[in-house]
């Protein structure tokens, strides 16, 4: 159960891992200096431009995209899925009754380990490869109507069944606002769910993989993987830009606001990035997004975003300090009518697709992963105190 | 949300990250070559022989054996939190009802989800330390209750409900089966909980470390960790051994049954480590435990032991093949009046406190911890193909 240290040599690692290669990956990549991120061969932007939600879905867990046929194949498929097993869909009203400061994603964690369960998911070294991508898609399609449903039971209402003839994105638009979507609406937030489904080896997508790696089930990584985004050090909560939004509040305030912040020391939300030294190619293409809905919330958010790059710019010379995803997905979500605690699992139902490619990559391999870590407490052994009387 | 590479320089790492030391520790080691392992500055096994499992628990989570005084007040803290949430043991029925494939420890991890949802379990890093060993200990209180309950209500049986007057130990045994134990069985599984409440750094506790390192909630990291257990490349099936031990039958079967196979290249299920190039400690006490009981199946399981070791000697020349902690603890397990199905539930529930203890000691660092992945698939970007009449 642990590493043989007998004849493995021991390697120092940087702290968190930071640079170490864990794994070969043909899923995707984040070129931080080219402002560039890929799925396969593909630009990820560029999908989002132009092919459905359901279309890279397939990209990504059959690695290749799908032509017309069986594209219409995979979305009926898919949507045939939404419909949960009646056992899980009973099991909800006590999910979401409990665990409101555990944060939304919680439920998520709690709903999709029973799915697991309930559909017989079983550890991916025990099955085939189409057994294996057969649950990550049972897991992916269920997503959205697990997290509307846990939405609105947490709100008193009843869920929304879901609907087979909508798209993936206009059927979660209906599940939690209960109106069926306008296609502008529908096809904004499908281009933010296909932006966000991968993006370089994050710590949940790591934790994924880890799962993986010792045979678990499909069920096990995700919920593992759930687990880690809800980690403030994650990432991942486009909620609190609009936040930012909403503290400076008119355009004369923007200055102030953010030199105070800036001067203090104080990081603004939804600007900034480890890996982009230019800007976010999910920025750009949802700024894009969003200016063609208009109004004057958007006009606000292209405000804020200049002045603060100006602030930045002058402050912080030398930074290349830009926004980041969550800037424009905040303001995208909302115009779409998506309430604010739904941004974050809003994005973990889209990030489900791709730590079910990073699962199937990772249970083609049969190493489990596995480091090591340094004893550096007291030296041991020491006599054990025994209490009186025992 | 991904590692700088702009800055990072590139480790390679051997494959599964064998051998890398990801992390410093003043939990414990485990010196293969020694055949010894240790909790803080203490034999394992010392530990198991002379104290109580709540007394070791308190060392692994607050970092010292307690005094006699702090050890009452411990162990009446730890049972006090027995009993569940109204609305987690509300929701037991519908865990227990789905997921019979997908093993035991999946209606563990569920349980544990909610648990920490109706517990209020919020992100480690929001929290002080004190707060985020209190819900270590809730959540470790709590295990044993949500595992004798989803065994009972998975049998048609109505769960008991935990005693506080019962050590851990009993109490376990007691709601599992629905009698209370006698001293030397509850003491027999006490010694083998002691015993394999950590174990170096596996791929669980790995996990756990990597989901804390997010800080993310307490249950978010111990789900994880459930989930990575039930891998079958993780270990900690004492089943499986005791199915060797009836595959076998008799005596005068032992040398063909174990020949056939060996030679055959095939595993012997209960022998054999990574680590222990030695007899593994945590057997040789646990065939003491079994010893003091005696008995035929005692008798039969040393025989086993012997004349394999014999075997494997002979034609496995200059390994060092040994029982592993499997083999005993099923033994034992079984002496006890457990079921064979809450063998690794049982491993589970002493591992959650080293889990802990790990969670605990990671969330003190505030460092995610996240890898890399390299790239190896086709040359990026080629042209998206758009399909006709979108």
């Amino acid at each position: 159960m642990s590493v043989n240290r007998s004849t493995v040599t021991l390697v120092e690692a940087p702290r968190g891992l930071a640079g170490v290669v864990v794994a070969d990956t043909e899923i995707g990549d984040v070129r931080g200096r080219e402002g560039f991120y890929h799925y396969r061969q593909y630009s990820a932007v560029d999908l989002a431009r132009t092919r459905s939600f359901e279309d890279v879905w397939h990209l990504l867990v059959h690695g290749e995209l799908p032509d017309t046929a069986r594209s219409a194949a995979f979305a009926a498929e898919t949507a045939a899925l939404r419909r949960l097993p009646d056992e899980v869909a009973a099991a909800l009203p006590a999910i979401a009754a409990v665990g409101r400061d555990s944060g939304p994603l919680a439920g998520m964690r709690t709903a999709l380990s029973l799915l697991g369960a309930a559909r017989g998911f079983r550890p991916v070294y025990d099955i085939d490869a189409e057994r294996r991508r057969a649950d990550t898609v049972v897991a992916a399609a269920a997503v959205p109507t697990l997290l509307a449903a846990l939405y609105r039971l947490g709100r008193g209402l009843d869920p929304v069944e879901p609907r087979e003839d909508l798209s993936y994105a206009a059927n979660y638009l209906y599940m939690v606002t209960g109106r069926v979507p306008d296609g502008r609406r529908a096809r904004a937030v499908e281009q933010y769910l296909i932006s966000t489904i991968d993006h370089g080896f994050n710590a949940s997508t790591f934790t994924a993989r880890v799962i993986a790696s010792t045979g678990a089930d499909v069920a096990a990584c995700l919920v593992g993987a759930v687990g880690a985004l809800s980690g403030p050090l994650h990432g991942g909560a486009p909620s609190r830009a609009l936040d930012t939004l909403d503290a400076i509040g008119t355009p004369d305030r923007i200055d102030p606001w953010i030199r105070e912040r800036v001067l203090a020391g104080e990081r603004i939300m939804g600007f900034g990035h480890a890996v982009y030294r230019t800007e976010d190619p999910r920025s750009r293409m949802l700024r894009e997004v969003a200016r063609s809905f208009g109004g004057p919330r958007v006009e606000f958010a292209v405000e804020v975003e200049r002045r603060v790059e100006a602030i930045l710019a002058e402050l912080k010379p030398g930074r290349e300090l830009h926004t980041n995803v969550e800037f424009y997905a905040g303001v995208v979500m909302e115009l779409c009518g998506l309430p604010r605690e739904m941004f974050t699992p809003t994005f973990a139902a889209a990030r489900v697709v791709g730590w079910s490619a990073n699962i199937l990559e990772q249970a083609r391999d049969s190493k489990i992963i596995r480091p090591v870590a340094r004893y550096v407490g007291p030296e041991a052994p020491v006599a054990v105190p025994v209490p009186p009387g025992v």
